[in-house]
């Protein structure tokens, strides 16, 4: 596979996740148009755009710049539960899906979408009311009062960001079938980036206990091919997915759920 | 990506999804040596070796005439519901794993298992107490009683067998995390191959709804992307995972399951 001349949007292109996805797509002959908050190291893309995906405007004005053609789109960026509730579901959920309906007018046909799930959102079905309840958020500025209605706190609201996103990404499986364009998930486990800390300090023992089973913390480089081929002409029949790329801690999860070790 | 030089077995090499998978692993440099009751066409793969994965001599025999140094094994043979409950079952599952534990001693350190899963797996956690005692039976003979205890019919028979195929793929997450193999499973929905007609023709409403939903019928060339990617290193981190590649099928039933359009 290759995504040779092919433009792609990364969002949190500046760090972590999104830097290795930037890195790797550049590595195949992409052009690479990198949306974050903050500047990404210097040749790292070939366009920077800046947005807050926690702000309205600042999101319509970031989709203005970027011109028609976009191939694929990779939401990447995310904030870790220390930043605070409200922050977190904007980014995550409301903001994300904000950026890409603003960006959908500027994708091509048969174009690819990626949203970064975690195995934080692993629990989407059986907290299903709640995320049915934030699928209805529309408004950035709604989330405030959301969080608490539904008595969110900053661990939970990771948890629900990722839960909604995932199931987001299913319920489009569809959407844009007459333009050919698909999104899918790709949910990581703990991964050493530089909001790791923010996690193990707010979510405790089971982030310790994850580390425990796990033989290693993942790298961005452990989740960046994945990315990349869901991006490609290649993965073309993958459509709605959530596909775990976490060291096997989605299926020791799923082991557990029916008894067996 | 490239398997450059791999060597890669695959079962049912001689048709369908598993010449497709054959094909692409050939096109990217990779050896292939294919295991199929029937012989692949001339130059679809580079070594072909008789098995039949009902009968455990013939999966015995057919292990040991591999050598080793196997980087990826691609389990990807298996019979649709018109063969008949007890080789449905053997070859799809009990057979299966049996050649994937003798080929075990031949496999590179660091090597891939691909397992051909389905959309019809699906049905695992609601099944499990069916699926757990499945995975108890080691003994291709034992399959026909177990059939009749359990009251296994034919449609049934071919579920039952994609279920316990997804949990063991999971179960196996970490079995030989000492040498660094891993398995995945891939879990195509409806499928155009020779044995496409045989599901219509057991599965009868079920099938024939899922292709009114579907813009189509899946391909051999839409699911071999995916097996290849699971044999090479780049896509180290997915570990136990069950990958649909059904054109949206797994997320519309994940969807109504929550009540979800």
């Amino acid at each position: 596979m290759s995504m040779s001349n092919r433009t792609v949007v990364v969002t949190g292109a500046a760090s972590g996740i999104g830097a290795a996805c930037a890195a790797m797509l550049k590595a195949q002959g992409a052009r690479v148009i990198g949306v974050d908050r903050n500047e990404p190291a210097a040749g790292t893309v070939d366009r920077f755009v800046q947005a807050d995906l926690s702000d309205a405007a600042s999101i319509d004005a970031a989709a203005g710049r970027i011109d028609s053609g976009v191939e694929a789109l990779c939401n990447i960026a995310g904030l870790p539960p220390t930043k605070g509730r409200t922050p977190v579901l904007q980014v995550n959920f409301v903001g994300l899906r904000r950026f890409t309906e603003a960006l959908l007018p500027k994708l091509a046909d048969g174009a690819a979408i990626v949203n970064l799930g975690s195995l934080a959102g692993f629990g989407w079905q059986a907290n299903s009311g709640e995320v049915r309840a934030l699928l209805e958020v529309n408004r950035l500025e709604d989330v405030e009062a959301f969080c608490e209605k539904h008595a969110i706190d900053d661990a939970r609201s990771y948890f629900l960001s990722k839960e909604a996103l995932i199931v987001w990404t299913m319920q489009m499986r569809w959407q844009w079938r007459a333009r050919a364009i698909r999104m899918n998930a790709v949910s990581p486990g703990p991964v050493e980036t530089p909001i790791h800390q923010d996690f193990l300090q707010t979510l405790g023992e089971r982030a310790a206990e994850d580390m425990r089973l796990m033989e290693r913390a993942g790298r961005p480089g452990d989740i960046a091919p994945l990315v990349t081929f869901l991006c490609g002409d290649e993965s073309r029949w993958i459509q709605g997915a959530n596909i775990p790329c976490d060291g096997g801690m989605a299926a020791h999860l799923l082991c557990q759920s029916i008894g067996l070790g």
